[in-house]
């Protein structure tokens, strides 16, 4: 069965709607700000992609643009204006940085219930430690793409295949939160067949074409497939789908798979950040 | 073959006392601070052991002991103050603390350079990233530890029974950094017996007697026992040892095993931390 990715956004993206309507009674418009450096094609387009997804539901969109010569010192103050304006409910860093600003060192930058992308300090931390916060959104929208097929994850044995901080490291402590059984391998992995093949739960995320085939599949697995390889213009996940479709349980294709849950998941967390900075200032009223 | 975690933590702490005569030489006195707050008879013990090994090898050793009613606020404001005294070098929090307060808030206040524990959120931050920081005892005893018998770690499959922050998770993050494949199981994994029967480093840190037992051992694997359970005035580890040391190639012993190793790297990080310190003051003077 295909775990479709493109049809449970579209269904959740819904229910957003309504949720950023009610936010405007209120007179809260929810907006996302995306700070590239520099430019490439490709974070031209996905820039693009983010604009266009989020304007569709409601949320304001803004691109703040720096020269690829911006100093860490520079960027800083950028970014420290953005978390004090209340108008801002999300701040988005787009990667690639230039190779003189160090990425975990300019994520930190952002106030914690701004970032919308999971990716400081402070909210691997909260994921570690099992509380609210921001949750990365490829790790998020794998673990509500589950949920909303009912998947059971408890006892499952998971694993993954790729140990990155935006998807394989993340998305093994949500399994952990979720009380899965967890194994994470890697390109210095051996043997790497032995356990997929025993995986209830099989992830890739390691960005190689045909990387899973059928052989390294138990029967009556779920597949999912984080991988996003462009070949000859066509987008192709990590697995072979064709054939390891034949014996898994769940699947998820490339394209409109795990790529549209991402998506969701940082409309989500604008809307989320927005309760979180909601919480903080009655905290603070207390 | 004995991991004779007693016998290596002797041999560091001579190269250590060498390393404490040259700070001394440049005027500084190593010193650990710990916190207690209240009192129990467990927690009585653990200090007063800490306090010795500090003593022996030369590390000042101050206790700061609070009453078991002191606010979070209070508590902060103390921590604060060892956090700006520049003869502490390192901080630790006695755990369990008093139930009104939230452990990892208090374990937060210290400052990251002083945090020998490596409980803070920002030192496993450095660990998420594979960066200079300090790192929890345990965890870098475990790792010391078989690096001292030159294991070979890169490509091996290490099985983590237990899922603590303290010990399951980080340890997890470490052998990661180290290139190996890894599984982490708790109490909600099924079919426990499976997967660690394929561990070529099994681990268990989960603090039952016994629950290791030879059938859920490969032959010629390693075998680190972190459990320390009390039982008619003896401590026995997690592990079988007496029929899982006939198949195991290395094994831990309990106690004389893990245990020397955390407290060696108590030790091992105050030195550590007051080259963090340093290098700190000279950053800040750049």
């Amino acid at each position: 069965m295909i775990l479709n990715g493109y049809e449970i956004a579209e269904k959740r993206r819904e229910q957003l709607k309504e949720k950023i309507e009610e936010l405007k009674n209120l007179r809260i418009i929810p907006k996302l700000a995306v700070i590239q450096v520099g430019s490439n094609d490709a974070s031209n387009i996905y820039i693009r992609n983010k604009k266009n997804t989020c304007e569709k539901v409601g949320i304001e969109f803004e691109l703040y643009s720096y020269e690829e010569t911006i100093t860490f010192e520079e960027l800083k103050e950028e970014i420290s204006k953005l978390n004090k304006d209340k108008k801002i409910h999300g701040i988005l860093v787009q990667s690639p940085l230039p190779k003189h600003l160090n990425e975990s060192e300019v994520f930190n930058v952002i106030q914690k219930e701004k970032d919308v992308d999971g990716f400081t300090t402070e909210n691997i931390g909260a994921l570690w430690n099992n509380k609210t916060g921001l949750i990365s959104c490829t790790p998020k929208g794998i673990i509500t793409l589950l949920k909303e097929y009912q998947i059971k994850i408890e006892g499952k044995h998971v694993v993954i295949l790729g140990r990155s901080n935006i998807v394989g490291k993340p998305l093994a402590l949500l399994f952990l939160n979720e009380n899965a059984s967890v194994t994470i391998l890697h390109s210095k992995s051996k043997d790497i067949k032995t356990l997929t093949a025993q995986a209830d739960i099989l992830v890739s995320a390691v960005g190689k074409p045909n990387l899973v085939t059928k052989d390294m599949v138990k029967k009556g697995a779920i597949v999912i497939d984080v991988g996003i390889n462009r070949i000859d213009g066509h987008i192709k996940g990590d697995v072979d789908f064709e054939s390891v479709s034949e014996i898994a349980s769940y699947i998820t294709p490339v394209p409109k798979g795990v790529g549209p849950m991402t998506i969701e998941s940082i409309l989500e967390n604008v809307i989320e950040a927005i309760e979180l900075q909601r919480q903080k200032k009655k905290d603070l009223l207390k």
